[in-house]
């Protein structure tokens, strides 16, 4: 393992002149402005755990389609609990109820949302993405839709996660002036995407983010899923502004500045699936008060258990423990 | 480069107890019937090319949806010409209209499909799957709503298959008597579907084909899109049996005894993605005459250019010069 | 991925020649007779976790030497508890304390064993192996003092490990007749070698277990840690009798007939670093009641979550829920 | 697939100082001028096509020796015709008959020159390379003679080169004034030292050029032939000045100033086999008009299908269609 | 690394086959039939060893052609010595005249001949090859003139081996009863050649010999130069009869049976390279007494070091030391 | 193969700033200030070979262990002999006595020293490393009790190195005046620590030198045993700074200006084990007169027997002939 993208002097230097569409905000509004509610249904499930009760849940997400998730309480807790919503790593799906016990386990209401579509090799998933799926994808998610911000599997993504924020700030175990977004990778990204397109989310703890500086990230990184893209542009030629068009609707870096709330960053500096000067590109832009937890020999792992444990003492030290 | 798979005399031995479901008839029945006509455009293409014309065709395929490819015929033919009805290989495209002229250099017509929602890596493709992606599908094909007949992608695939020989019987330009059906890997295990769903196809011509004796290519193949079904049954254990019992209905080994047509196999002994053995399964269960070209030496790429003068010398054979 | 060892049928029928070596029962009750008692100590530590309460814990292991691990407890649980003995994954130490918390959650205590010597790229390990570290040993432990059963560090995890299946039955918040052993990989082969040599065991659960069959295992593993004997005897070339004896003493088939409690086993078909084959020959052998979860496309990862319900299952079964 | 060479922003500010040979022109003249005729013969060929006419081609190469080559013809084509000499990417011989049909279905005369010695995986040869096999030469044609230009394998294939394009201009249906060279890899490398030696030939197409600014290309190639070089002085240790100096006669950077025919270049920005950084050292320095089309996203295949169509609209705008 | 042929029973019992020319002996009576006298040249090298005297020798091989080598004797030694002399390994030149001092240093006369036209990436060489090259070589030296046993490369490097076994037994310093050929991989193969072909030869030592049982080796060899058989027939479609017609010439399973010789033998059971059943059927079929060192865990580098010593200890043995 | 490092200019300009402890000095005189003498011990051994003997070497190393080495001088050699001390590389042990032959037979005494607890791989080894194994070392030795200058593993063989040097100065064959230490990767490195902290060296030859430059290795070894270091930081999360604090105490390029013997280095400019630039880190601090041989198109292998030939030049220079 070895350094394969700038140095940490480099990255802390690293000011790209992101591309920033002029209707972004309207077309966010456009894209999250429903009446109609979040529809969240909680059925509880028996996982044969006694410490932690969980409920299947399902949120109406985009354009109403049912996205499922899971919810842990942990078992005996009273008054409304501070809520950690998690968005998942690319490929995986929501899984089995009892795979992710740490923050039902630390007290904390737990929120995990399915990724539509999503669920193979790392964990199960159970979302469909109800949407024709057009010629020319690359195997996996990042370029399906690609060539207009419409039709992108981002756009119906990233609302999906709003909607699950908002479905925690409604859920009467959980205080709503405690719910914080997270996730590592893909889950990184959309915690950025939610947090600036979300106002009432307390904080982020976006990890090794994923969907931050597309145009450096499709030429530097050497493994992932940001490969897709490039792989797409190597047959379709000819259609690289339209496609880094419509990336740029959903690149965290680009919607960063956006966000109010204050967040835990996690980079890793060997990281070769999402380079670490496209994560500093997107905590450089971050609109909120913002901290970084460097890991200068990990690869796309990052900080794990570790930082899990980073995690907790910058909520307890947020919210008072 | 080495064996991995049976011996060549292990392979004209091999004959699996391959399971057919007890309603296969009844299922493809109620798939193909459809009164319809297959409603076929042909929309002249300017390719810059002297010596071939080229249309750019829509079929109305599996549900009525709108199936693309190409047809092309040799400039200044006359007469109905015979027909060679060409299916792509996994996640080829049906490319740029210029890209495969070999058959109407030789004065046949040729008529390609492009293969729904494929098209990335080795060619574009135009055709969209107006359906609904399921959660947990391995990225690819060969998991797509594998977990019933009726959902499955290649339910869908098969019968724009049958729908585009139709077609080419149709064309005026073409001799219905003399239409035929080839293809590479998925185009071969598709050659061998329509073959054995299709009667009115003149003769069949299937190279190292896919889509064969899946319980045995999904334990044996080291590469390639098998391993997709292995990749799924890794995460979703336990839905093993349900699976092969989906798989079946699209395996070509299973459906060739329907086939009455003479038919040219070629198969590759070092054949990593599609093993020989599997390849074998169907040679040995296909109903019509037949003959195989055996390439001990090769890998997937199987007979190349090679093996088309063999195609071309058999169908001079075959229909008279 | 493919099959690279038996079949599954042939994995029923294959019951190798082990050699026993004769005084193998005097061997283990020379290095296990011990008057001295385990001199188990629990410190407690703050996790940050509230449903668990989790101590970090010493036990005096082979010659008297401290080894570590955690002990997990169900907050606010009441009177004598199952409890799961889990030892771990070659490579991996005890970690974080924090990182598994799958069987308190469920109500178990759960004592977890560092491995001397261990941990390194999944789970930092906190036990030294303070004995001399003999030339020629390649990286790795499977060949430390592996020229004599009494330097071989399989004799002092093995000890180890009885040991801390001693402590967790004199734990007074322990039920002694309901522990459990358990383990994945290296923490498999330990749960059979404790199950033959430790009476008091209630039940073992070995997962895709290491240290079966070494004779097979070291021809045919393509990957993992048994390459490291391939290679100490592609080096030291005519020790291979030596070696081999050495091995036997520790191997976990050769010991399984010694063992009473029930079983239930994980085996994995397509399993290249513990091929499926070694892990039936412990299985055949075993010499109490047991069952087997064949995982039939999965490698090593082996039934991961889906196999944790079927284990808590199987012991709520065993123990009445 | 990422970046591996400089930018593109760097590509076009790159302009190495490369070392021209003080004899280079004297070199060239001396091996080229030669009275005796290019003696080209062509034999018909049956290939079982209707739509073009095809000859198997033998010129004198260098030294008299005799080159074979395929030349295709539209049937019923009329008049002189403008004619593609296509030069071959390296290992790769003319192949079969059949299999190159883009040129002549265009109406153009297509003329293939056969790669002396070569004619492995991708395509078979013909031709011999009837010249002593020097000790050292790493297996291949990069350094067959490396260590003196008179014996060097590339000048022999330069001057087979140079004469394929005068036995194009004599040919009867050929328009003298229209004879174009194109080739990739290999193939561009022959085209633009054709183009700098050949005054008559009408344009230059090179596409991903092989053969160009050695020094650093032996440098930074991560794949590919280049290779052979490195591998070369690895064991060589002190040739590297003397064999430097023999690349130097054969650099196609080099003699790329002496051409003065207009020229479509392309080139692939993530090419590891040739590194973007040596073509554009090439491009700067060609002397005649040009242009290039760049591939942002593309390793060695270049431009593949979609590039063809690029220079035959090129072709059409340069002669009128 | 495992075992990826025949395991050791399975071997001592494989006895194939293999297709004996009927004009073998003719063929072989017909090249080696050479009144000419080898013509050995040795002209003093300074290498700055003291122990050790050296000499660069020159030998008229195949065609009379000049073939190189080194010639080592122990300073100061008195009188007749055994010789032995050594082939090379595949692409191997003789390197510099320092690398190899073990017989020289342990008392005997060491002659190494280099093989014509190889010296690549282990060892410079010093022999030129001056036969044309024909189309189609896969680079490397298995396939150049494969189509005619007259042609092939193998016969000329046979007739050299042969002749440098004559020089050594002509050379002053040495005792003609007691010359010894051996060598590693295809200098193993070369040593049973020569065995075979050259009566006057004391003993064979061939060590994990390459050139044996063609047919099942080039099927089962997973790397190494058996391959290129199997890259050449995989193009050349059609010459697989033609080819292993050639091969036969030269295999030296096939010539095995005319050796007359002691030799030992040296086989590596997970050698990938060259298989072990192949050198077994060599063992086999080898005409005078043999035995043979089997190394059960090593690849292609088979015993080394420790198989120098059993080598030494056999010749004292057979010498008398 | 190409460069994955800096370029030969910017290495010539490349000098890093590294952090030289305070206690340098006190800590190694406090460590090598030993009064016992080294007790070496020389048992003659049998090779078989006759212009070479040989003896089994003992020094009491750190802490008094005894380290094996072998030690050779050429037959008949008389009165005081330059000689050479040669330390390994990483992970080889002293081998069999007969298997470095080259100082010996050209008139040197040669004393080899064995790698305490290393011997796998490449040769055997015979020395044990009597110290507890902490837990968390990374398989290797670069991390053993890296948390401490005073417990790591590279102290002990640095005395070790010191002692050695002794040795030879002390032994009755050996001209004390013409000592040379030498060695290839960790050899170089343990060479030039003992230049450094050993004033009675005549010279140093280090090729590629390993432990040189720690904070940049780290980062930049694409391969090889520095990535030890990374992947124990990439686990031990936040012991950065002690651990290359640890690692600068036997830093060579930190060491380096403390020698004053001449010295002559070997450096290998693709080097992706050892990176050129760490080298010339320390060639540019190295406090004796220097010369070095740049390998430019070499990995890690260096210079190899050819660069054996400069040596032995430079020393006849040094030294007279």
């Amino acid at each position: 393992m070895a350094l394969s993208d700038l140095t940490l002097a480099e990255c802390w230097a690293y000011r790209p002149d992101l591309v920033v569409p002029e209707d972004l905000d309207a077309f966010w509004e456009r894209t999250l402005r429903v009446d109609a509610p979040v529809e969240a249904t909680y059925e509880p499930v028996d996982t044969g755990l006694t410490q932690i009760r969980t409920w299947s849940v399902t949120v109406a997400g985009y354009g109403g389609e049912q996205v499922h998730g899971w919810l842990h309480l942990p078992t005996n807790a009273t008054g409304p609990l501070p809520c950690v919503v998690e968005y998942l790593g690319y490929g995986r799906g929501r899984g089995l109820p009892h795979e992710k016990l740490f923050w039902a386990s630390a007290g904390f209401a737990h929120l995990i949302m399915d990724s539509r579509g999503q669920g193979w090799s790392a964990a199960p998933g159970d979302t469909a993405d109800p949407h024709r799926y057009p010629a020319g994808t690359v195997p996996g998610f990042l370029t399906r839709g690609v060539t207009s911000p419409e039709d992108f599997y981002y756009r119906r993504l990233i609302t999906d996660a709003v909607r699950f924020a908002q479905a925690a700030r409604e859920h009467p175990a959980v205080d709503p002036d405690r719910v914080v977004v997270t996730g590592i990778s893909q889950g990184g990204g959309l915690s950025l995407a939610v947090a600036a397109l979300s106002p009432g989310v307390a904080a982020a703890m976006p990890d090794v983010p994923f969907l931050c500086d597309f145009p450096r990230a499709v030429q530097v990184a050497g493994q992932g899923p940001y490969g897709e893209v490039a792989e797409y542009l190597a047959l379709y030629r000819g259609q690289s502004s339209q496609v880094f068009r419509t990336l740029s609707y959903v690149d965290a870096a680009v919607l960063a500045p956006g966000a109010t709330a204050p967040a835990l960053f996690s980079i890793a500096m060997m990281d070769a699936t999402c380079p670490p000067s496209t994560c500093f590109a997107a905590y450089h832009r971050y609109g909120g008060d913002k901290e970084v937890r460097v890991y200068e020999f990990n690869d796309h792992e990052g900080g794990e258990a570790h930082h899990q444990l980073e995690q907790l003492a910058w909520l307890h030290k947020l919210f008072g423990r």
